[in-house]
């Protein structure tokens, strides 16, 4: 039996998802709570985007793979009374035919937020916001956003793997101010190679901040290799907010086309 | 000189506002600071409420007495260089005539936030929001609360002290669920005895979760007597939100009539 897990955690005090020894990672609290409450030695867990050390998650999704059947309502209770209070099983559900938390998954959004008035950070929001000593242009950085977008190599913004291709089919890259004043960076794409949303929304930060051309993220995107100029952003600001599925009936499919297609690139 | 503050602070990891000896408080955070930042040995604020230990404020009032003539927006900017992450001041400007903090206020706000699904909760809002095992009514608890507005004495709702009136002006008591599932309280007064809104929001939840009829807290507070089963609910779901004032030309007389009436209710 397969379960399907919602996952939420404030990565402020977590080594991001993958264990590592010695350290606290999302994915080691996790397991280590759910083989407690499965009462078995050890409980494997894959989820759809591995976040980095810092960053945060409203809508991770991960699967686990259980011998006894299981009442996925109960478990998620157990689970949560059993697990720290920065991370937390939002949902559990038996996962449909041929679903897999990461090769079936055929969108990521995450969410970059940035407060530009130093003074005015909310400290009740402050371990999921970037603060920035400049103001910034947001409709630059929306204009300047919106011409990445589409299938591209994205080697420009990503940290180089061997054998990992870095092409991405960005989806949607939109800034926008909210109405307590926080700038929003949106960004969708099938999927992200590793810092690649930390040094787009970097990129656009230096154009709202006015050190840089609205032209400027797709110049590099097209030169293809890393500027110096392009800053990684701090995890504290980011979000992975949710993982988009296809219905169903397609999602054994997309599995083995994902598959196919990334399983280099890990 | 007197300057006007506007502070918000995370409580979690704060004893309250007023100073206590070993203990980090609000208002030690902000007297160190400034102090620091204007080279005086000591700077004394005065604030609108005094908060308890774990309770936030995103707008606090307080004002500051200065004998050089000030620059407000820089010593925004430099006291926020120098305070911790979990104290900001937001707003600063010249105080207008006859303004007092606590005595010119004609009322404050706090919101009491409830998340009635623990496996909903939030990660990322989990030191503003109290999770509630059983689901919250939010009708009758809005209904129970309507029952309780007007100038009342609240003495079954308050911590007694000798010599201090327990009469308040409750001009709001309203009940509703926001659209990402939280539900909020909402408590506007003149001002609050201590625990008031802990136990007034201790109550509708009582009414809310179906332990009691939407007629009780009303009888509570006609009774005039504490009622074991009314619970102060813990400081976490508490943020003190906004302080309102009256017109400026108003200020000085509303502070000479608060001071009159309330000079023993500290």
């Amino acid at each position: 039996m397969r379960l399907r897990l919602e996952v939420a955690y404030d990565g402020t005090d977590l080594s991001g998802w993958a264990v590592q020894p010695g350290r606290r990672t999302v994915q080691e609290e996790l397991e280590t709570a759910l083989a407690t409450v499965l009462r078995v030695p050890q409980a494997r867990l894959t989820c759809a985007g591995r976040t980095d050390a810092g960053v945060h998650a409203r809508g991770q999704v991960c699967h686990l793979d259980v011998n006894a059947t299981v009442d996925p309502i109960d478990l998620r209770r157990r689970v949560n009374g059993v697990l720290p209070a920065d991370v937390r099983v939002r949902r559990c559900s038996p996962a449909p035919t041929g679903f897999h938390a990461r090769y079936s998954a055929v969108w990521r959004r995450y969410a970059y937020r940035v407060c530009d008035d130093p003074a005015a950070v909310d400290p009740l929001l402050r371990h999921e916001v970037l603060s920035w000593a400049r103001p910034l242009d947001v409709a630059s950085m929306d204009a300047a956003g919106s011409r990445l977008a589409g299938e591209r190599d994205f080697a420009a913004y990503c940290r180089r793997r061997v054998g990992a291709t870095t092409i991405r089919t960005l989806l949607e890259l939109r800034t926008r101010r909210e109405p307590r004043g926080l700038v929003v960076v949106r960004v969708v794409a099938d999927a992200f190679c590793h810092h690649m949303v930390r040094a787009l929304v970097g990129a656009l930060v230096a154009v709202g901040d006015g050190r840089r051309p609205v032209e400027w993220p797709a110049q590099v995107l097209t030169a293809g290799v890393r500027h110096p100029a392009v800053t990684v952003l701090p995890a504290r600001g980011l979000t992975l907010e949710e993982v988009g599925y296809p219905p169903d009936e397609a999602l054994a499919a997309r599995a083995q086309r994902a598959r196919a297609v990334r399983v280099l690139s890990t």
